[in-house]
């Protein structure tokens, strides 16, 4: 029976639909029996669906922050203009997860391997089944997002015209492994976990704390900390304020309450995925016969103080990628600049995608 | 009954001295009835006592890489010109330190909070009372050494003649708090702990693994990894090779290998004290005021990828110290850099301790 957890539902995160794609056979040789992704669309899709723009989600996130944030009228994802399909990722707790899964034969500590390639595979089928979409505008995505964009620029270089992969690799990197290793074990290594099979996501709050502490010195920046920079946030209850707060208080009300609200093997099955994520898996290991693959008009986004994606090793990425460029954006968060919460940052994304959208391809 | 740990014995670390400093009141307002300091020594004391240079040790070190790496004729740090005294830093499991202590009053989850101004005063007591010294040519350290550097500095600005904090701070920051509370929980988050009074540093090997993991992220660059640059540093157990390794063998040859030898509560104790490394301890708070009271000639010695003791925050203490210079030392290994396998790490820091050092004061 799937644990109940209000932060996976409409109330929470948004407004969302359900497409299931019946049975779904995973790269690693297992099968979701019913797999249905959770997603949203803004804007109308023209008569000649060349308007699409996909835009897939990052780990522990789901469309709400892309809505909140990056999508609106006269920015460069704007709804007047595009019809805009945002799909969360297959285990990130809205779309089929461990914890909400129906089917006991994949429910919890039973719950399938998923790669990258899954998500960018059942993604496609989405877009043809409901929509008729068979060549995108644009796929943009941050983080794991952009895991699923360079995976779809490889994979299926014909159907996308433009890829925006911001603030992640094509080929995760062994650092970047490591990075992922230390989170899933802050959870693992919790006994509430108990395998993956608690009663409630509330049983494994020290793992998620500890898991929220690794996010807070390696997602962010010295710099964020130093200035205080997480005054200017909002606070994650409303009404609350930062009056008296310090540096511990933001973390255990802000980053530690927020993953304390997550599926603990939603993270550990994105974890897993996350680490995973290589393009060059479609071209027996061979990073640049992979990424010379892409036909997209691409500009690769790094976050200037990414500690864990940084920009060296997409600048390295870009290199391979034909008629690429660099883009890097600025954020003081870091990697958690993806939040959105910069003005800055997001001047920085729009002018950028706005340049990428009007380019010819 | 101190715990029998032979990662801490001269057959590990390296021949040493103890000098027992009796009973010594700490900050915090505990005592430690019978303080003992290990020490080594290299070259001979001038009849002027004006050759002598200090060097306190960093986070889970000893005195031995500075032995093994940076101490040696020709060196900047040179014995057959210097007298240099390399102190462990209390609670490093040589000195004093939880598991070690004679004292049940003070053993294990009893071992009282130690602050960097304590090794700073008692540091000063065992260079009076064993060699007369007075005034040091130099003060060098590296990490929490070079928090210790910098608090000899401000606190005995007549007795630093230069001072060279490499990789550290003056004031520790809300970042660097955040890391290492990481790996302290990572300790503290396994039931082999045991609040401290587990019977072997064995029984926590899973949390040391965990706190080694992290390490290996923050200490580490991703650079270091992706382009295996491990495969050039000397395997932990003599005669094993790399050959056929993956960066995960390494990680779990080399760093949970390191780590799991070390004794849980004295990581714990230098974790504590490093977050609250602090000079303006010594103005009321007022970091300017602490650091306007070095006299010493300074240069300031980031690693340039240093993760969490980054050039921008050591710059910013260089620029409040009178006349310091900002000298950033080149690293593939960021943090760890400090090991002292690279010799292009190794050159940087000779050239300028031997400039710090031919300079007039």
């Amino acid at each position: 029976m799937p644990l109940d957890n209000p932060f996976y539902s409409a109330a929470a995160q948004g407004p969302y639909e359900l497409h299931s794609l019946g049975r779904f056979e995973l790269e690693e040789g297992e099968v979701i029996p019913d797999l249905r992704l959770a997603y949203t669309t803004h804007g109308v899709l023209d008569a000649d669906r060349g308007n699409a723009i996909l835009i897939p989600t990052w780990f522990s996130g789901s469309h709400q922050t892309w809505e909140q944030m990056y999508i609106g009228p006269g920015r460069a994802l704007d709804p007047e203009k595009y019809f805009i399909v945002i799909v969360n990722q297959i285990g990130n707790g809205l779309s089929t997860s461990p914890h909400n899964a129906d089917d006991p034969s994949i429910a919890m500590s039973r719950f399938p391997r998923v790669r990258i390639g899954d998500d960018v595979r059942a993604q496609e089928r989405l877009l043809r089944e409901l929509f008729g979409i068979e060549r995108l505008a644009l796929v943009v995505g941050g983080s794991m997002g952009a895991q699923q964009v360079w995976e779809w620029a490889v994979r299926f270089p014909e159907k996308v015209l433009r890829a925006a992969p911001i603030a992640g690799t094509a080929q995760n990197t062994p650092h970047d492994f490591l990075f992922t290793a230390t989170l899933n074990d802050a959870i693992t290594s919790d006994p509430g976990w108990a395998g993956g099979d608690y009663a409630s996501n509330l049983d494994v709050a020290a793992g998620l704390g500890r898991h929220a502490d690794i996010w807070a010195v390696v997602g962010l920046t010295t710099d964020f900390w130093k200035t205080e920079f997480w005054r200017t946030l909002p606070p994650l209850v409303e009404g609350e304020t930062w009056d008296g707060a310090g540096f511990q208080d933001f973390q255990e009300r802000f980053l530690r309450a927020l993953f304390r609200m997550m599926d603990p093997n939603a993270l550990l099955s994105m974890g897993w995925k996350w680490q995973r994520g290589d393009v060059a898996r479609n071209t027996g290991g061979d990073l640049a016969a992979a990424l010379g693959r892409v036909t997209a008009r691409t500009f690769v986004m790094p976050i200037d103080r990414d500690q864990f994606f940084p920009p060296a090793d997409c600048r390295a990425e870009q290199e391979l990628t034909p008629g690429a460029e660099l883009r890097v954006i600025p954020s003081i968060m870091g990697h958690m600049g993806l939040f959105g919460f910069e003005q800055e940052l997001l001047d920085a994304v729009d002018a950028n995608l706005k340049e990428l959208l009007a380019a010819e391809v």
